[in-house]
């Protein structure tokens, strides 16, 4: 197990605050800004658009983030596009993927709206939407989901941990179920990249999408896509960088990954996310689970412990622990934690109304835990929760 | 006027080569840099996702960026869009348009394939893209657009600064004659912004594109799109951080900005472009302007005078310098540009096939300046590439 004592040094602001809003954005380790800093300041050119010096070093540092990420999530590199966020990799796809009216996608309740806004919007194109329900701590049944496959489903996205419960899904078992009825899966790994050991070769998802701004701890604005059939799918952008001829009538595109990166890319983020990874490789990402999914289930369990305060979720927890002060608006209890303690969480409906309402409650608190993240840090959640607990009863 | 020399201090890499690339993308200024590092080592949260400081703080400098390159265009920023680069700048108005069957929609030759192929692909959806030919200096005529207008004719698309030519079209003129037969105008801002003063008030163009990476000095993967009337514009992307209200059957959408920007945005390269235009701001735009065309008009006349060398472009030209050594490959230049005088230029068809068709040559060498350029790097591309000419005489 790794020292998280050391770990902290790579994250100056922890001195500062307690911060326990992973589930939204990690912190970004010293070693990939300063990456992002070498890039600024030493070889910044553009990416394979010149013959020169710093354009050829700018796309070598391009292209090893792009192995790199492709390699610790199991896959190839020719199908790892890099995006902006986990929300424009799940719409690259919902816009375009081969679709003929009368078709049908299954999604779950207890998505993050990126995961469901891009299915529902699909209705103007004549494409059905079924919404499976999970149970109360927020896991969806994968016979319940394969109970909704007609013979018109094309896909189903679902998420592969939920940023409201801390439920794994099991995907294993729906990607088995819906190949055998020719149904393709879409994982949402918003929450489990970087989290948990995943392959994408041995989990076989047909698209797998991920923001790099949250376990795998890269800048905000980097987010990946994984496309088993990258030629299946129309690209979004087109324009340069993704064409190989254009004449006065008409065009051809490159292959991917090319072809889904039109224009001029986050270079100086894509080469952060790639030493970011790197990173947790070295962590190790066995032992970076390990650790924060003790935190969240001590914290779990403390919370549980303090009368009036009701905890969401599964015993078995991944980093997520969302939670209610009776009678408190969940907003009022984080400005509390942030005001007396300096201890940052989430709160509201954390861009999933609809798993929120189906808790029937107007949004929760939630702590979401990171690799370098402290019992002591937690003991000051529940110790504080406890005081705002008591000063309302 | 400024200083170039304590200019070039805040750009590190200029120590170590000639950079003559910046219409691929610029160099970003220290500050810039300094401004991310700030936003990575001391305050980085998500955007407008947590009441705690750390959201809220990462949210007032991503706003205060808004505020300043709204400022900085002439525009206000409710319409003033963060994008990842001019090419999703434009897409986003080409698939979002309320366009109907047999819409027509007018270009030029000389666009980058980015104002090129976002209107060839809406043959897809029935409408109709006539291409005007510019002069042989690049330099399109108003008169010409404005008598391919027909009464189906919904857009005109055109850059304002050619980045094969360097040629400045009159857009102001088109806008006015356009708006006049109710046609809608965008503008391709990629060559203008930063490197001329312009105001989008006093302009009055529908749509204005630009990257945050070139004449603005931000860092790669940032871009601005400005609507004058955003409302009519659909987003690409749906998800997170872009709706106000989610219920199992439907949704509804913040107002512009937030609608256009979904999911966790570049935070950090939003930061850094605003500090950037700061700096552009600092040093003056006016000044800016006078630098780089005397920069370009030296270069142009000193190759002019090379036997051998044709430049291309008007004499009249903004900082853009394409040409070619006589019976060369315009790549070997480059390279050879590179490998004795460490000079890095741009060689190919700078993402602009037609132009370079119209050209009847295979690419260009293109030299591009920018504020931080000086007169003996001039001095020494004409020397160099005068050397070049006289081996192959």
């Amino acid at each position: 197990m790794y020292d998280v004592h050391s770990v902290r040094e790579d994250f100056p602001v922890l001195k500062d605050v307690i911060y326990l809003d992973n589930a939204a954005t990690t912190q970004t380790p010293v070693p990939a800004v300063k990456a992002m800093e070498e890039y600024f300041l030493s070889y910044a050119g553009n990416h394979g658009r010149g013959a020169h010096r710093l354009a050829r070093e700018t796309t070598n540092h391009y292209e090893d983030a792009r192995e790199t990420v492709a390699r610790f999530l199991g896959t190839d590199a020719k199908k790892t596009v890099f995006t902006r966020n986990a929300t424009e990799s799940i719409n690259i796809v919902s816009r375009g993927f081969p679709w003929e009216s009368d078709d049908h996608v299954i999604v779950t309740l207890v998505e993050h709206h990126s995961n469901l806004l891009p299915w529902m919007r699909l209705k103007n194109e004549g494409v059905d939407l079924t919404i499976v329900r999970p149970d109360a701590t927020g896991i969806v049944d994968p016979g319940e989901i394969m109970s909704a496959v007609t013979d018109r489903t094309r896909l189903i996205a679902m998420n592969h941990i939920s940023n409201v419960f801390g439920s794994t899904q099991d995907v294993d078992t729906v990607i088995r179920l819906a190949h055998k009825e020719d149904v393709k899966v879409l994982v949402d790994g918003s929450q489990s990249a970087g989290h948990m050991p995943l392959n994408i070769a041995s989990m076989d998802p047909d698209f797998f999408a991920t923001p790099g701004h949250k376990g795998l701890l890269g800048p905000q604005g980097t987010g990946v896509l994984y496309m088993k059939e990258p030629d299946m799918i129309e690209p979004v952008f087109v324009g340069g960088g993704m064409v190989r001829s254009v004449t006065d009538s008409g065009y051809e595109t490159e292959p991917s990954p090319a072809k889904f990166e039109a224009g001029t890319p986050n270079m100086p983020g894509v080469i952060g996310l790639g030493r970011a990874v790197e990173y947790v490789e070295e962590i190790g990402v066995s032992d970076i689970e390990k650790h924060e999914t003790s935190l969240a289930r001590v914290a779990a369990s403390g919370l549980s412990g303090i009368e009036g305060v009701e905890v969401y979720g599964p015993e078995n927890r991944s980093s997520v622990v969302s939670f209610n002060v009776g009678g408190m608006n969940a907003h009022d209890v984080a400005m509390i934690l942030d005001q007396t303690k300096a201890i940052c969480v989430r709160s509201g409906y954390h861009c999933a109304i609809p798993g929120i309402n189906f808790l029937d409650v107007d949004g929760t608190v939630r702590a979401s835990f990171a690799l370098y993240n402290t019992e002591e840090e937690v003991e000051l959640l529940v110790d504080t929760v406890s005081s705002i607990a008591s000063m309302m009863a």
